[in-house]
C-alpha cells in the first residue's frame, strides 16, 4: 500500500485527509505545533501543555468510529466554565498531564477514535512562532499573526520558531518512508510554514524519495498573504524548503461566483490568481484544474476533485 | 452467572464494586442522581445536564482497561478554566449535550472504559434532593445537606425529591433479575436514600426475588447521621424501603485505633457502635464481623473481608 504524508494543520489538512481517506493508501498527518490561539492557547497558557487543536482535527479526519464519538471530539462548549473549549482539546491536554508525554496522549486518542493511519505532531518541543514584518516590527505568537495584531497590509518578511524546535522522530520515519508528501493547503505562515521551520524537517523532506506536492490556497488571507498570487505562495514555500524540492504545485483555476467572493471581501480575502505563473523549466511542475467545491465557502472539493489529482500523481 | 445489583453512589459503592469485580458475578451498579455539589453541581447548573460524578466513579470501578484511561476519567484539573472539574464528568456532560440523552452517554462511556457489568442511573429525571430537619427547617440540594448549611446537630426528619423522579426502566430490569441486591455503604441521606426516593424503586426491590443486603456505614457523618448507632442506620433504610424487605444487615465490629479515630474527630465523625442492636426475630438477620481495612482511612476492606461475606450470602 502506498504511503502518503500530509503536512499542515487546520482545515486545509482536514480537507486533504478527507480526500484521501477512502483510498487504499497509508495516510500520515504531520501536524503543526505552533497554534496558540483560542481554546488551544488557553490550555497551553494554563496547563503548560502542547497545542492540541490541530492534532484533534487530524484525528477526527482519520477517525473510523461512530459519528457520536467524532462529534464528541469536536464538541465545543458555548458557555460556562468550559466556554470555548473543545472536548477533544481537553481530552488531549488531560492525557498529556497524566502521561507526561503528548506523543502518548496522541496515541491513546488515536486508539479511542480508531483512526485509519497516523497523526504525528511535527515536534514535541514547546515553541512559539514569531514573524518579522517588512517594517521590521516583530509579532510574537501564532494567534497574533493569524488574527493580525499588526498592520495587515505590511507583508511578512520572515517567520521563525523560538525556542527552536526539533523534529519528532516519528515524523522523520513517516517522511522518509513516504511515496508522496502533500504540503498544504492552509494558512501559509501560521499552519504550513511552521512545519518547515522545525529543525530537521526540510532535510527529511529533501532526503525522502517521495513525490512532493504543494497544494496552493484558494484565497488570500489579510495579514498573512494579502496581495499574494499563486507564484508568491510557491516562492514562499520554496524559500523555507529550498528550491527544486517540490515536484508539483497544484492550483485551482476556477473562480468562485461574485456573490460568494463578496462575502470574503469583509475579511479582505481575495481569490488567488494563477496569472503570471512562471514555469522556469525547473521543478515544480505546475498543475492547474478546477478544484472548487460547490457551496457558500470557498474550499477545495475533497472527494471528487482534489482526490483525483492526488491519486493520479501518486500512481 | 449470579447477578448482583449494588445500589448507592459515591465511594461506598466504589468499594463494593471493587470487592465483587474479581468474582464471576454479573455486576450492575444502580447509582443515585441527586448529587449537585462540586464539579457535578457546576455542570448541572451551567449546562442543564444530569449529575455525572457518581456514574463516573462506578464506571471506573467496573472498568477493565488501561490504568491510563482509568486515571484519565478520574483526572481533576487543579487550576485554570477547568479547575475542579473531573475529565470523566466533562466527558459524560459533553456526550449528554450531543446525544440529548444521559443514558446513551453512560452507554458510550461504558464502551470506551470497557466495563465489566453495567452502570445504571437510578433515574433519568432531573430532580433535587430536599431535607426537613427536626426543627422543621428545609434544606434544598444534596450538597447543602452533605456539607451542612444547617445546624449539623439537628437531626434530619425526612428527605424527598422535588420534582418527583421516576425509576429508569433499566434499573427495574436489573433489580428484578438480580440474585442479590446490596444497598450501601455510603452517606445515608445523600447517597443511599436518594435511590429509594425514586418512584418505583422501593416496589422494584420489594418485588425482586433477590437476597437484599444492607451494609452499614463504619462512621457517622456530622449533619447527616450524627449520634447514629447501627440500629438507627437500619431503621432509616427500612423507613424508606418498608420493614421486612431487607434480608441481611452487615455491620463492622472492629473499632479503628484511637489515633485513626482522632483524625475523624475534626469532622465530628464517630465510630458506629453496634451495641444495642435489637434482633426482633424478624428480618433482617444481623451479621457482624471485622470488616475494617488497615490504613489511615476508616473504610471497608473490599477484597479480603467484604467480598467474603457478600459471596457467602450469595451462595
Amino acid at each position: 500500500m502506498k504511503k502518503v504524508v500530509v503536512i499542515g494543520g487546520g482545515t486545509g489538512t482536514f480537507v486533504v485527509l478527507t480526500a484521501l481517506r477512502d483510498y487504499s493508501v497509508e495516510l500520515s498527518a504531520v501536524v503543526s505545533m505552533a497554534d496558540n490561539g483560542g481554546s488551544t492557547g488557553r490550555l497551553r497558557d494554563q496547563y503548560g501543555v502542547l497545542p492540541p487543536g490541530d492534532i484533534r482535527r487530524a484525528l477526527v479526519a482519520l477517525s473510523d468510529t461512530s459519528q457520536t464519538l467524532r462529534s464528541l471530539f469536536n464538541y465545543r462548549f458555548s458557555s460556562g466554565d468550559l466556554r470555548g473549549h473543545n472536548f477533544g482539546n481537553i481530552f488531549l491536554s488531560a492525557l498529556e498531564k497524566i502521561t507526561g508525554n503528548f506523543g502518548d496522549a496522541v496515541k491513546l486518542g488515536s486508539e479511542i477514535l480508531n483512526i485509519k493511519g497516523s497523526v504525528i505532531p511535527v515536534t514535541l518541543d514547546n515553541t512559539t512562532l514569531h514573524a518579522q514584518l517588512a517594517s521590521d516590527a516583530v509579532v510574537r505568537g501564532e494567534t497574533n499573526i493569524d488574527i493580525p495584531k499588526h498592520d495587515p497590509t505590511v507583508p511578512i518578511k520572515k517567520v521563525w520558531l523560538d525556542p527552536p524546535a526539533h523534529i519528532n522522530s516519528e515524523a522523520i520515519k513517516a517522511i522518509l518512508a513516504a511515496d508522496m508528501i502533500v504540503i498544504g493547503p492552509g494558512d501559509l505562515y501560521t499552519s504550513i510554514i511552521p512545519n518547515l521551520l522545525v529543525e530537521g524537517m526540510a532535510a527529511a523532506i529533501k532526503n525522502s524519495k517521495a513525490r512532493k506536492v504543494y497544494i496552493c490556497n484558494l484565497m488570500t488571507k489579510f495579514g498573512e498573504t494579502h496581495g499574494f498570487k499563486a507564484q508568491d505562495f510557491v516562492n514562499t514555500v520554496e524559500k523555507y524548503l529550498s528550491r527544486g524540492i517540490l515536484d508539483y504545485a497544484v492550483f485551482n483555476n476556477k473562480k468562485p461566483s461574485a456573490s460568494v467572493l463578496k462575502r470574503y471581501l469583509k475579511e479582505n480575502s481575495h481569490f488567488v490568481e494563477i496569472s503570471g505563473l512562471r514555469d522556469n523549466g525547473r521543478k515544480p511542475k505546475f498543475i492547474s484544474a478546477n478544484l472548487l467545491d460547490i457551496g457558500n465557502f470557498v474550499r477545495h472539493n475533497p472527494k471528487k476533485k482534489l482526490a483525483k489529482i492526488l491519486i493520479s500523481l501518486l500512481n
